[in-house]
């Protein structure tokens, strides 16, 4: 049955998480973050300032870009040059993105699939609008009579970004050098105590992409998805104490709690991306079946 | 394995088909379309002046747009104004894409939720750049042993538009007023009769969009997505003519087909789509992984 009001809810979520797109965003008054020519990333006005204070770094910003110095000629110069000043922008000056510094290197290039240019601290990316990777699992069972259920994490109340909200049963960044499965398996085992054996079940189903600002930056991202179907007498376990408890909640309530403000953004998405894959949404009770499918796959050109 | 040349013929495959985005397109030229002040479609250079000779239907281009006269001041009274005016330019102008004329009227409104603001000829779409919807089927077979093949068809080689090309098992035109499952049914029966009993066990599995133009004019499409699982002993015959033959292939023989010019090229981006929801693409191994996930859902804003 069509739902209006479920529907406006995600359609309006959508909107947030591609907010940067949106007329009246920060996008037309960004600078372009460029090395050796090429785009990676969208510098917020209020960072550049920030950088080109650093002339050994940063070239002063020309036609709407803010450039690497010539002679940050290699992946090692440029990682450990940029790294220098954002060290010491992180003493002098009050950027609460760069309190969360997590002392985790993100690949820094211009696609995916280009060879990286630099590495990046995770908590600097959104200064620079570089897109960042990660990956997000669905943990679900299947009954004997087929009734889908899904696992979720409640975030711990102490968590840096987004506390005590709703979250996929395991979910991780993309480190420098790290594989997507390798990160999978890592992030099952350190969250959920899902141990490897069952991990590597997971199968991927694709990918969602969305580029949101606040005051705080750019934040583009691309998250790689993953199907876990987990046998049904085992249960995730708090591992990390990233998250405080976990729950397994019917597929018609998760459907309805993906349109509240009690989940992460970015995992509503991953779960509605499950949930239109599996037909829990259909097209002809759905009147925005297809704008949905749209708003999960935005992405910067 | 990564396997560069498949990823490149594929990644030149959604550029085509997403040839309306790039740099150099005609869409600088094109003019929007717009009835009531909401834009429905972009008419290319070529068409405009076609249709301005008609002014009791459509006002002068202004500000980039050409709209319909505000006295078509309803569904009808648009539809057949609009259709009146196609008739004569049938008759009179050389236009390709009207000499496939096929008597379907398609919905023109701004987005599949909102309501249609008239119907348009089939044929005629693409001179308005109004965008088009459809449905595509994914049917395959799993053998005892797990083993997953697609059924292909080959298209008939006196279809009007990309004969003998291969296709996925059924598809068509959403035309106005008819639902999505019933256009599955009808479509899986004529096309490759296959009953309702078989076919109604198909299920919703997401979209797919992209936008190209070439000399005849628009074409923005997106297609809502099913999955078919055919039983073993099943095979889809040849119903009205519009294909020439059925194939059941193994899985990876289709990957390699996806990225040939033998394939219906939006067709090849519905058996794209399944073979990323399906595993049979892994992120690790493609490194354009998330391009093709991404471009595989374009849209205009």
């Amino acid at each position: 049955m069509a739902n209006f009001a479920w529907s406006q809810r995600i359609l309006k979520l959508l909107r947030q998480m591609n907010s940067f797109y949106l007329p009246g965003s920060c996008r037309t008054d960004c600078f372009r973050f460029e090395i050796d020519g090429a785009q990676v990333g969208w510098i917020p006005p209020h960072v550049a300032p920030l950088l080109t204070r650093y002339p050994e770094v940063f070239s002063p910003p020309q036609d709407g870009a803010v450039t690497l110095c010539p002679s940050l000629d290699s992946y090692e110069r440029r990682s450990e040059g940029v790294d220098a000043i954002l060290q010491t922008v992180r003493r002098e000056c009050s950027l609460s993105s760069l309190e969360g510094w997590r002392d985790e290197r993100y690949s820094v290039m211009p696609k995916f699939s280009d060879p990286p240019l630099m590495w990046m601290e995770r908590a600097a990316t959104c200064l620079f609008g570089v897109k960042r990777y990660g990956v997000h699992v669905n943990g679900y069972t299947v009954s004997d009579s087929g009734e889908v259920s899904m696992w979720l994490a409640r975030r711990s109340a102490t968590k840096q970004t987004y506390p005590g909200l709703l979250d996929n049963v395991a979910a991780g960044g993309l480190a420098a050098d790290i594989g997507i499965k390798h990160t999978l398996l890592k992030e099952c085992q350190e969250e959920a105590c899902i141990p490897a054996a069952i991990a590597k079940k997971a199968h991927p189903v694709g990918t969602i992409s969305y580029t949101y600002s606040n005051d705080e930056g750019v934040f583009a991202e691309s998250q790689f998805l993953f199907d876990l179907e987990l046998p049904l007498d085992f249960q995730p376990r708090v591992g990390d104490g990233e998250v405080q408890e976990f729950y397994l909640l019917p597929v018609d309530q998760v459907k309805e709690l993906v349109a509240t403000d009690d989940f992460k953004p970015n995992c509503a998405l991953v779960v509605l991306d499950f949930l239109i894959r599996h037909s829990f949404i259909e097209p002809d009770s759905e009147p925005c079946y297809q704008e949905l499918v749209a708003g999960l796959h935005q992405t910067l050109e």
